[in-house]
């Protein structure tokens, strides 16, 4: 805090809970906690990190910006010795997407996951040390989300033992990779394996694309960047790259053979090493995603509540000063939301660190039977969550008035940043379909031998939850976190079971499904909201220290749901899930508990622990010094160089006085 | 088109309708037509405006460039003596915000509309010709929707016979007018009217800001731009500026005294001319504004649906030529919605038209009797299409995936630009309660003399509408728009009267409206969907001449109406304005149009009449040639002007060869 004015401190005295302990539980432990405030006041207080006005600089300019960063930042990591927990947490608090993101995101972990102990044992030190620096391959022009119609070729060749590596097509060339453009040496590259004339599916590859020596493409190989992306500053540090082959060449050694081989003779055989384990590592990866949408939501979050407290407009009726606009019904209804549903997604990604860990050592014991669900229920979670952080970091911008439109809330930024995760590692549709189908697998197991596991347990208990009835009879009746949780069960099987019926009548099933897939992605939300809602709910069965804290988490997880079953009120009930009295009731119920988390609004973002520098935003700072601040951002904008703009005797004078018509423009 | 392949002809061969009757529906008249086509092709054939890669611009150079285009649209507009029509159109193809649209859409509008005769005579003349450029200057750092809260003060000073307009606070810094920054030589600006010691309220004054001869600012007078906004190129076209006063003086005459005067002596007097006019100048921006929804929603659409033909992904089962990805139904889910919407808006827009002439021509017979509700429905409708659209823009780029998030796909520029509309010209919230209130309003006046009107009309019918059934049967039923009208009257009617009970609760009934005021916006937001729903409806009684272009418009009318209907499915059910089988049958109702809108689906955009330059969009293109344009626009990046990057010596290099230690970053 400069100059130590807390314009908001008359807000954080309001506070009826423990902020200390609630950044803890945020944080996940004490540990998590001290490692993250660690690294990011490491981060805030070095001016080599400082966030210079990128939204006014050009291309080449950020991103040699980026670069020094990503160096620097290596250099400091070497230098304390970090951990690779702290060194994953620094990175993440200078807040630039660049190559290294991918290198240690995808490259490292493809490796590890699809690397035979001996190939692991040679590109493992390397890429540890940085010595090659990698990226990860597979997205074309022309494919995306269908992997297997990837067009690049890898040919084996017999005579020299050798894979020709190529792009047949304009449309087969690599687009997207993230650090590819001008950055990586290496690359995990997916192509179409072809051994005597014949295709066996997609595959990766290490292949080596820039000289160690001099940084340009190996011969055979074109690169460059993909050119820009939305916003400003934003992905456009990230150099996402084009590439082709034209026949290269690469040893039989690093075709990544640790599912599946090609001997000498170029014969394929598969490994002892089940095919699902490259589930494992998509659990891993989305785990994070999810993860990183409640780090996201809850900055956009923090912005605009600090801003909300701040901003006064209208009122009230008696003169006096004007009303905080956070005081606002309408504000709170779509404010609170967002913040419960930051805590919300904090807590289900906590959980699925949990779900990694176990499937992990289920596949190390050869035990496979969660990993379907475990799957399903890991790529439902990232499109729900991501999907929901997209919009609402939108929405907290608008929640700022037009000052949210300005590069120095640091919204915009926040939003263009952060959208693309709704499209990458599966598209949020495509996924919410993938889900889909497992359940109406669930579904048409009921009754069988095979009982319904994880997050679909609740199905084995469908014949309760078709009829059961909600008892909810008064507002404060919708406390009663049971009553919710049987409320979105209900309306999840019923959902389930009502589009598997109707999938039933179709004579071809996947006819049926496809024809059905608008009602099969509703069904999917419903499954994966409830997901949320109940590792919201046994979250709060632990034991959680500290005076209040609790009580609010209790009140943030009645906002999350009812908001929920406030905006799919009809899912609930067409479904016969609540009575419409009942819908309107947990409305009133949910009012009454915004009145409650108000005088608490400002502590509960607090907790989040993020530093001004963190936040970036004038609109965000914890001391609440919003006007002079924006002021000040103002004039450091390139026009406000000079007073009268360039241009003016060519453009604006001419026009004035009615001599452009002789003007040559 | 280019090579003149067209790569979509055999979907253009699909359609079962006539694209160019169709063409002059949209356009509204055939007279209309010639005129955006005419003025369309001339910017789009005119070198000097040709769209430069505005994404990688700096921001001087991207504002000098906006300069150059402004100066050479005026000269072209008055080498060609084109109409103020033609002219208007003109600059809305140029399609880049700049000063000069404040200046004809606010300024001079302001000048007519506040202005007295006298006044007129004097400022016309000189705005019209361009040898003074004004602003709209009344939003300030502190205030902008609280207008009456505004800090800048006019002080008359009855010894020199003028006005000293002052900023006595940081907050009352003018911040956001547009080309005000840099350009601008004059400005309307709002301040609280002092004389004599006391206060008079909010009022408009003209303001000379910058010399004639050298533009730099008069004395007393600081201006400047407020900095970098939302994305690239974008709105950073426009100079936004800050501005304050210190003790500037202006003559009397300057304020604006079309309905109040100040005399000689310093006494306030109100005019003969009723205050309400000026509610005349609201309802003619906002319905402008309208207009811009379905233009900017007609882009998007347009540039998804040609790319979701284009694009192929996945299937079929049986091998063969992959599924392009608008035959999936979830896709057709998520964008014929906005298709059906960009009509529907278009459709409302025009009648907005008719009811600004229609109001203007009451006003000039003194009949203020339709001016509330006039003013409702156009803020109500300014709200509703403005964030529709905002959201639109957004899922169309999610509908194009990866390749959606690049800037030469054309949608996050699109979107950056467009999504302040939400909050300029009234917060879109804050519009929604101002429709509220005057909903409750026409509630408790049901049953007296005051009829309601216009589109409150329906109200009348209010004990019809609270015990009328829904009589569909079977899917097709919802093919009845008679049907749809009604469940849509029933529904906004039922919500209406149920919140205006809930609020005689309450003692107070400002009280009440606050508290309640979530529900009060879902009521307005039911409102101005059946105003939309209902206008769609009216255009169709019309003749409408073209092989097939009515029943294509009819198939339109019902996916907007249906799709609402189920994304709003909960306010139908709690009123019982539907049931829920009522509601499943709307959804088969829906996914079956999908299938007949399916073969139409570009011959509809392609009635849109977009030239490629003004989409701007790779994956827009007309022949969609995608892939070759995609690749060919990435090398254009700045980054690929060199294949090592910038900062390869000095950070990529000694980061692989273990060398960062010694290094200095
Ligand atoms: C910022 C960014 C970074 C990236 N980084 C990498 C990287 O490092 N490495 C890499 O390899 N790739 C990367 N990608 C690529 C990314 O993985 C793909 O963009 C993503 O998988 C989506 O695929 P697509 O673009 O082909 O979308 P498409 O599949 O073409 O999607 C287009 C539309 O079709 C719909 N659709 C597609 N299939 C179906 C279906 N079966 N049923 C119904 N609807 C369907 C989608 O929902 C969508 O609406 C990156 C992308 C971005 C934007
Ligand atoms: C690109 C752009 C161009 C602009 N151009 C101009 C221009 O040329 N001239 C000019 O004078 N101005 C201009 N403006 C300013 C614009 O008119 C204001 O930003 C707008 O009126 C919104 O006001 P605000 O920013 O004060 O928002 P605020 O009112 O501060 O809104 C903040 C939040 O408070 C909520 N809120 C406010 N009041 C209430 C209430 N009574 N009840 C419930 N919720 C409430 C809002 O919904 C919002 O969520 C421009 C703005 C932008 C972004």
């Amino acid at each position: 805090m400069e100059g130590g004015v807390d314009h908001l401190a008359h807000e954080r005295n309001k506070a009826q809970f423990d902020v200390e302990e609630m950044k803890i539980v945020w944080a996940g432990s004490r540990h998590a906690f001290d490692v993250s405030d660690r690294m990011a006041c490491l981060v805030a207080s070095d001016p080599a990190f400082k966030k210079d006005n990128r939204a006014t600089l050009g291309r080449k300019e950020l991103f040699n910006n980026t670069l020094r960063k990503a160096a620097h930042a290596w250099k400091r990591i070497l230098e304390l010795r970090l951990t690779d927990e702290e060194a994953a947490k620094l990175r993440s608090y200078i807040d630039e997407p660049n190559f290294t993101d991918l290198h240690w995101g995808m490259f490292v972990p493809a490796i590890k996951g699809q690397g035979t102990e001996e190939q692991q044992q040679k590109w493992l030190p390397l890429a540890n040390t940085m010595q090659i620096i990698g990226c990860y391959a597979q997205t074309e022009l022309g494919h995306g989300s269908n992997v297997q119609g990837l067009e690049t070729t890898a040919t084996f060749d017999p005579q020299t033992d050798e894979f020709i590596i190529h792009s047949p097509t304009l449309t087969s060339s690599k687009w997207w990779p993230g650090g590819l453009g001008k950055v990586s040496t290496h690359a995990i590259v997916y192509a179409r394996l072809i051994t005597d004339g014949q295709e066996h599916g997609v595959h990766g590859f290490i292949v080596q694309l820039r000289s160690l020596d001099d940084h340009l493409p190996l011969p055979g190989i074109t690169i460059g960047d993909i050119g820009m992306k939305f916003g400003n500053g934003a992905y456009n540090t990230m150099d996402n790259g084009v590439l082709r082959f034209d026949h290269v060449r690469i040893p039989r050694d690093q075709m990544m053979m640790r599912v599946m081989q090609v001997t000498r003779e170029g014969k394929c055989v598969r490994s002892s090493v089940p095919r699902q384990l490259i589930y494992g590592t998509m659990v891993f990866v989305r785990q994070t995603i999810v993860s990183g949408a409640s780090s996201a939501l809850s900055r956009a979050v923090c912005i605009a509540t600090r801003y909300s407290a701040v901003r006064r407009q209208f009122g009230p009726q008696n003169g006096g000063v004007e009303t905080q606009v956070i005081d606002y019904k309408t504000q709170q209804n779509r404010l609170f939301p967002l913040l419960a549903a930051a805590y919300a997604f904090r807590f289900v990604g906590e959980w699925l660190k949990w779900l990694y860990t176990d499937v992990n050592q289920r596949l190390q014991a050869n035990d496979f039977s969660t990993l379907p669900e475990a799957h399903a229920c890991t790529a439902g979670l990232k499109s729900l969550t991501t999907s929901f952080t997209a919009d609402a970091i939108e929405e907290c911008r608008k929640l700022c008035g037009g000052h949210g439109y300005l590069c120095s809330s640091g919204l915009p930024e926040l939003f263009a940043v952060y959208v693309p995760t709704c499209t990458y590692e599966g598209d949020n549709v495509v996924l919410l379909l993938q889900v889909a189908r497992f359940l109406m697998k669930t579904v048409s197991q009921l009754g069988s031998e095979k009982k319904p596991v994880g997050t679909t347990a609740y199905m084995g208990r469908v014949e309760h939850l078709m009829k059961c009835h909600c008892s909810v009879q008064k507002a404060e009746d919708w406390l009663n976190l049971n009553t919710i949780l049987e409320a979105f069960e209900a309306r999840a099987a019923r959902m389930s079971v009502a589009v598997a019926q109707k999938l039933a009548r179709f004579a071809n099933p996947e006819e049926g499904f496809t024809e059905l897939s608008p009602n099969l992605v509703e069904v999917s939300v419903a499954h994966c909201q409830l997901i949320v809602v109940s590792k919201f709910i046994e979250k709060l069965q632990q034991d959680i220290p500290g005076k209040g804290v609790k009580e609010l988490l209790e009140m943030l997880c009645n906002i999350y749901a009812l908001n929920l079953l406030h905006k799919h009120q009809g899912d609930f009930l067409s479904t016969g899930s609540i009575t419409s009295k009942q819908g309107s009731l947990a409305n009133d119920q949910l009012r009454s508990i915004y009145s409650q988390v108000r005088p608490n609004a400002i502590a509960l973002v607090d907790a989040f622990n993020h530093t001004d520098p963190y936040l970036g935003s004038v609109l965000g700072r914890y001391d609440g010094t919003v006007y002079p601040k924006l002021y000040e951002e103002a004039w450091k904008d390139p026009l406000n160089d000079s007073v009268v703009p360039d241009g003016y005797r060519e453009y604006i004078r001419p026009m004035l006085n009615n001599q452009l018509r002789n003007a040559r423009l």
